[in-house]
């Protein structure tokens, strides 16, 4: 299982055809398109966020896991926008012929993947690349036709959700790149949730139907959350306004926080989240926490638009606290 | 002009979103997804095709070209499917931010290719990478639901037709590697011809009415055509049997062929054709060839699918030629 994989139509017929064997239009991965039936009376939604090695993920990550980033971090962007997942293609560049063991086990993250969001890998491509692994995700979903929920849409006066709890996937991924960090504060099974949360992703899938009904718009919180905070005050022409004690933690978070309070940094602009921020009209709070009671994670209400532009976050005094790096840019 | 970009919003805003503007589902780019609403009674294709600098193009090609070319690309495996193109979403992996004169010719290679295939920029994502620049368009089609043209359909005793000409990309890669190669035989004429065959490739998306009226069987030519016979013969269950005389040429291609006639492997196995090869039942060759007449590019019969496997092409005295390397395995 150290051997190196031969060559394309091995790695395909042997990693790959397995993981589209839930869409008949996949063909089987041995033609040069895919074709899938869009569900009656839909739009589809689609969306692209490609993950390379040294830039999205570490090198020495496991390939289950970067397969299931792979995925989640695309789904993520379907589940804030209201979507359900129905399939995706892969575009895999490779530095070198991967070893079988490797790729048997990237195969297993991206069944996961696709088990735990209902999608199926519908077709990709698979290079040689003289630059490190690069994973390519593009995937589909559907919403029922003219719903798709925007980034643009809320107004001055609407409620601040956000799902789960934040800062665990940067909290995480220090812990991930220092081992034993805090060790006399967190046990192993803290330093294993919070570096759980930045390896696997949690897309959260089933808010889509509270989206449709409550959410004036809705985006995922994967740069940070006052990057993001950003652009959902900018999509309301507004200033998003919440206060840091509302902001929903996990006891190791908190833990890592009362032994240092520099790490409050990390849940308000540290990046990877994949919860989903969404604001609601306010005499419609209540419906939504009602509403959110039957979900398998929390939903908390953080904070409020305002009147004006940007971000302000605030500490238990009132006073406006610093935002930061303002999260991940791509680019420069 | 030569200044670099600053970040990835000003590269968005300035350079992509004007491309977007056909399409109101793209949202401007401004969302974290995009989405269509799918054409009645139509099955949405997809394929995806990615290019890398180094790989897939040189790196001293015009930004225009290589834009083209990663949207061209992707349109050939549609239009072999019979699909016309709808959309599709991009996503850049840069070295280091490109400079501002190098993403405005980029631009307006994609703006070419919307505007010469009928397609519009839906949505992606802009990252940098430690590796060579990467252009992956994923695209979107649509056909007449259950009628995607497929690889596997053909029977032994079709005819097999081939659009265009074949070898010019293989040929003008060649020349573009080595300027002056055969001056004293081509033209700069015939050299910017081939050149501009390796550099812009043509797919046929006109040819998607005739294909769904007569192809028992497609794919496009971009492997090569002896390995992307084989994969016609294989889908039939099948040989492909053709005669290298009848296969068309260029006249440029044909005076590199008469002046060396170790060219004519470009034609039998050179890549990036993105011609369209189809098999059509032995009855319906006229009426092909009269519905072809309007066209713009010649369909050429160049051979049949009989009993057996694998591919032969024979030469004017009847015998098997070699089919050289097999075209290009994108993995070993």
């Amino acid at each position: 299982m150290t051997q190196r994989i031969a060559n394309e139509t091995e790695l395909i017929q042997t990693y790959l055809v397995p993981l589209s064997a839930g869409a008949p239009g996949a063909l089987g991965l041995c033609d040069d398109a895919a074709f899938f039936t869009p569900p009656a009376g839909c739009d589809i939604v689609v969306t692209t966020d490609p993950i390379v090695a040294g830039v999205h993920f570490l090198a020495d990550e496991r390939a289950d896991d970067i397969a299931w980033k792979a995925v989640a971090v695309n789904v993520s962007d379907l589940a804030a926008k209201g979507a359900l997942p129905l399939g995706y293609t892969l575009a895999l560049a490779f530095p070198a012929p991967p070893e079988h063991a490797w790729m048997a086990q990237f195969a297993q993250g991206l069944a996961g993947a696709q088990k735990a969001f209902g999608c199926t890998l519908l077709g990709g491509d698979t290079d040689r690349t003289p630059g490190p692994l690069s994973v390519s995700v593009t995937i589909f979903g559907a919403v029922p036709s003219g719903t798709m929920v925007r980034r643009k849409g809320g107004a001055p006066g609407d409620a601040i959700f956000v799902t789960g709890t934040l800062g665990d996937a940067a909290l995480g991924l220090a812990l991930h790149r220092e081992p034993g960090l805090l060790a006399d504060v967190l046990t192993s099974g803290d330093t294993g949730f919070l570096c759980g949360r930045y390896l696997r992703p949690a897309p959260r899938v089933e808010l889509a139907p509270l989206l449709h009904r409550y959410a004036t718009a809705a985006l995922d919180v994967s740069d940070g959350l006052a990057k993001d905070l950003g652009r959902l005050a900018a999509g309301a022409d507004a200033r998003a306004e919440v206060a840091f004690k509302s902001l929903p933690l996990s006891p190791p978070a908190q833990l890592m926080i009362e032994a240092d309070a520099r790490w409050a940094q990390a849940v308000i602009s540290g990046g990877d989240d994949y919860e989903i921020l969404f604001s609601v009209p306010s005499d419609q709070m209540d419906e939504v926490q009602a509403a959110s009671a039957t979900l398998p994670f929390n939903v908390s209400c953080i904070g409020r638009l305002r009147e004006g532009a940007g971000v302000t976050v605030t500490n238990a005094s009132g006073e406006s606290m610093a935002l930061g790096i303002k999260g991940y840019d791509h680019f420069s």
